[in-house]
This record gives structure tokens, sequence and C-alpha cells, in this order.
């Protein structure tokens, strides 16, 4: 997939690959080896390839966003530490999590630590850039954790407007995506107008992006490359994009079919699901989460399309976002 | 106690509850209301204050340390939140602990957010004082995870020696005194000899605090003014300098005797203090709690003598420094 940005990606992990050896040996290893774990469990690195891309796309040398991407990059996963132990997940990336392996006391310290050496690795810039990126990569931790938080709150909630979805991933998800980008805008001195819309697109594209992600828990065709149970988010009446719609969208009968199918107990796994995706297809639900994703990521690549910067770049970007994309579907 | 620092404190008060005020409302407020509830606890606010104290003590308004002030007591309140959990304590000045009063899952991340918003305080500050600031405080926060850790460790550790127990205390509780003195003398624009003099003051100062905390659990002739049950640490078998100093001091009978106390469930609570207790005496445990917190003291005020500032602003603070360790004991 990141083909064309794999010199870019190589470039990251080296520079991760550096940071994880200075963690070997680092003592109380309660601390250390926990964070050396986490980053070796792999992922994606969109985040930090995000900030490489967008310091290249300003025609500045990527290298000069490495400090930022690997920020980024341990924040990401430090929020992967907490949010574990907060949902009781016992896997992440099929490997045990951390508070599995460990405890969630270790967790959630080794998790603190990671939070303040994300910080940590701005401090490699000069004191201006320092501060324009700590402000742009604190007010994103605090949205990121506020959108941790409703998801929590949508658990027990009867009455979740797409909307308050809609707000809650993108605090959750998508900002940590245009934060990225801007820092690497930040690290190429690109001027504030650059900034917001090169932001903005990653903001719309992370929405997008997770919107995908539920129609594909639901109805990807092709297990294999998801990765993932089909149908988890029934199973565990999440409140998703597809629910949420569903509810509204339903009459009283179907409604209380679908309540019945969510709060009952005695309904075996499979009927569950059946069930679930009987009312979606009656209500157009796939049609709909695919409809709004093409929203968000329309408004996206008008954004990128403002964006003042090489436009051979840009139209690699473009792609590298569509592809992004179609691999969800 | 704090009388001749009382502007000081008010002045921080007064910061405090204007940032207090803009916590109502905040939404989600799972995230804000914990935040504000551990704030409203009260507490000796001892960190702010010494930052006041520091940048008022090179002759600058200490209006200048205000941010400061608020970024380590904000970081003090979060460390409060996670290490509750992590100690499972439900109770934190005679109120619910935030993960008792809510869960754990809201006290981790409201946590993560106070953390952040301790940060954040500090861009109130100019690029240069901000950078300068950010790493004093990064640093210093890295390390009461540090310490934090170190201390959950012994619990488990057969062979802590009082060197380690020193190490601990020192990044747990005593760097953040440092922390706090040297970002209000960050404020007052002071030289880095007074910066890492004022510093190595309040570190010492902490030990010194820290140790005659340890001394007064066990030794405490005055019940209400300590405010906690006497001998908590005997029971709890809690590493505490006492105890080290009298597993390291010990002959084969001594301490023979003093890990059956430690170890045997059956023992009566009563005849599990009065038997360490009385193993203390033999080994004159008590003095040696307070030689070396008098060692500590003695640091500290050497540190102090050698800062270059208004004397009788200097002799202020040596008078306040020791009448906050005499309050112990």
């Amino acid at each position: 997939m990141h083909n064309q940005y794999q010199n870019l990606m190589d470039m990251f992990l080296r520079h991760l690959e550096s940071y994880q050896i200075n963690l070997i040996g680092k003592k109380p290893k309660e601390l250390y080896e926990p964070e050396d774990y986490i980053l070796s469990l792999g992922g994606k690195r969109l985040r930090p390839l995000l900030a490489l891309i967008a310091c290249d796309l300003f025609d500045k040398d990527p290298n000069l966003s490495l400090h930022s991407a690997l920020a980024v990059e341990l924040f990401h996963n430090f929020s992967l530490i907490h949010d574990d132990i907060l949902d009781a997940a016992p896997i992440r990336r099929n490997m045990p999590t951390v508070h599995k392996k460990w405890n969630s006391n270790i967790a959630i310290l080794s998790g603190d630590v990671m939070l303040v050496k994300s910080f940590q690795s701005l401090e490699n810039y000069g004191f201006k850039e320092y501060k324009k990126l700590s402000k742009i990569f604190n007010e994103t931790a605090i949205e990121v954790c506020e959108g941790q938080q409703m998801d929590m709150n949508f658990e027990t909630s009867d009455n979740v407007s797409v909307e308050d979805y809609i707000q809650m991933i993108t605090l959750k998800t998508a900002v940590l995506l245009g934060c990225s980008l801007k820092m690497g805008g930040v690290n190429a001195y690109t001027s504030e107008e650059n900034l917001n819309n090169i932001y903005e697109f990653g903001k719309h594209l992370g929405i997008a992006f997770q919107l995908l992600d539920d129609k594909l828990d639901t109805f990807s065709e092709n297990l294999e490359k998801f990765g993932k149970q089909i149908g988890g988010d029934i199973l565990a009446s999440k409140k998703t994009f597809l629910l949420i719609k569903a509810l509204e969208l339903s009459d009283d009968k179907q409604k209380k079919e679908l309540i019945n199918y969510l709060e009952l107990q005695t309904i075996a796994p499979d009927k569950k699901i059946e069930g679930v995706l009987n009312i979606y297809n009656q209500l157009n639900i796939k049609k709909l989460c695919e409809q709004e994703a093409d929203k968000h990521t329309n408004i996206a690549i008008d954004f990128l399309d403002k964006v003042d910067a090489n436009s051979s770049k840009k139209d690699q970007l473009k792609m590298f976002a569509l592809e992004l994309l179609n691999r969800q579907v």
C-alpha cells in the first residue's frame, strides 16, 4: 500500500529503531519494556508517515519531521495502552495487550511515561518551532482523550445522534491524523493557510476512514484482508454509524426488533448478526454509510486541492488517500 | 505555617480558582469533574507556593510564576489520581479517591487529560521560557513516574538498600519540589548556577521531608497533628527507611523476628506494631532516621546558602523550610 512512500516509511522505521535501541536496559524495566513491546507490535505507522509526507509535500527535507513523526507515533501507542485497559481488551495485533502481559498498574504508568516522552521528542526543535508544535500537539492530545470518553459514554447512552457520533470519531481518531500532517507542515515552515488546509484534509480523511471501518466490520466480503471477526460490532451492540443510523431511520416495529436483538442475552450470535443485518438491509444502511464516508472524502480532497504545494506531490497524496480508503471497501 | 508567605499563597489560590471556574460545564463532564474535584480537596499547595517563592526570591514579580505554579499543582494532582488507582487507595484527604467516586476508567482518562493540561499551562510563556520550562518539567514528570514504579517494585523485593530507597523517594517526591523552585527561578530569569542550587535545595528538602514523614508514621506523639493512623506503615509492612535500615542492621535473631512480624498474617495488629517497634528501638532506628533527614536538611541549606539572592529573603525561605520539617517532628 505504501509503495509510493516507501522511502519515507523506511526513514521513519530507522528513526524508530534507533529510539527503541535506547530503551533497552533502561530502568525501571517495568516502564520501558512495555513501551518497547507495543512499539514492536507494528501497525500501519500511518501517523508518522503523514508527518513526513506533509513536510515533503512542501518541498522540505522530510528528515526535518522525524521528531514530530516519533511524537505522534509514541502518543498513538500511549493511547492504545490506556484504551486497552479501558476497553478490557486482551488482544492487540494478535498479541497480549500491555495490561494483560504485565498488569494494569504497569500499563497505566508506562503509558504515562510514553505520553511525556511523546512531548519530549519535540524538544529536538528550536524555540519557536517547539512551541508551535507543542501547542498543536497538546490540544490534539486532549481532544483524543475527550473522544475516548465520549465513546465510553455512548455505551450506556440511549440517544446518540449521528452528529454526536461524527464528533466522537473526529476527536478520537481523525484529529490525530490532521495533527500529524500539520506538524509536518510546521516543520516545513509553510503558511498558516496551508497548515489549516492540510489539517482539515487529514481530519476528514480520518472521519471517512473510520466510517468505512465501521462498514467493513459488518459488511466485509474479504475476511482475510479485514483481519477481524465479521459482525464483531453487532455482537458487542457497539454504537457505530450503522447502528445509530438504523435506530434513527427505523419505524416502530423495526426499532423494537433491533433493540430486542441488542439487549436480549439469549439470542445466539449468528441469529443476532443475521437479524440486525436484515434490518440494516431493509434501511439501506450500507449505502448510507458509504455516502457519509464519501461526503468526508470529498471534503478532504477539497481541502487538499486548496493546499498551495507541488501539484504532482499533491496528486500522489490524493492517490495515497484514496488507496487507503479503497482498502476499506 | 505559611503565614510569612500568605500573600503568595493567596495569589496562587486566586489563580487556581479562576482556572477551576473554567472547568465548570466543560464536556465530557466525566473528564473535567474529577479534575475540579481533586483540586477542591485542598492539600498544602506546597509545590505551587515554592514556584512563587523562588521567583520572588530573585526579586521578580511572583505573578510571573503563576502558570508554572499551576502546572506543578496540576501535575501533582494528576499523579495523585493515578497513584491512588495503583495503590487501590479508597480515601484521599478524608474523601473518596477519584477511582472510587467515579471508576478506574474515568480516573485513568481524567488523569491523562490533567497531565496534558499541566503542560498546557506553560503555553502562556514566550518561546524561550516555554521551552526551558517544558524541558525541566518533562524530565521531572518522567522521574516521578520512575519513582512510583520503583516504589511498587519494592513491595515484592527482598533486598532494598537504603541507597535504593533514597533514590526512590528522590524521584517520587523530591525532584518535583526542586522542579517547582527551579521553574520559579526560570520565570525570574536567574542564572544557571542559581537554578541548579535552588533545585538541589528543593530536592534535598524533599528527601528530608519524606524521611521525617516515615518517622512520624511510626513515632508521632501527636496523633491529631499527624492526621493518620500511627503504625500504618508497619501494619502494611511498607518498606520505609525505618524498616529497610532495621533489616540492614539486625542480627540473625532480630531479622528472623522482624520478618516473622512482617509476613505472618495471624499476628494481631497491635502485637505487630509493638513487636516491630521493639526491634526498631533496640536498633535505635528513630535516631538513625533523624540523622539521615538532618544530613539532607544540611545539604539543602548549604545549597540555599550558595544561591545568589537577597539575603533576608533567603533567611525567610530557610526558616520556612525548617518550620516545614519541624512540623514533622
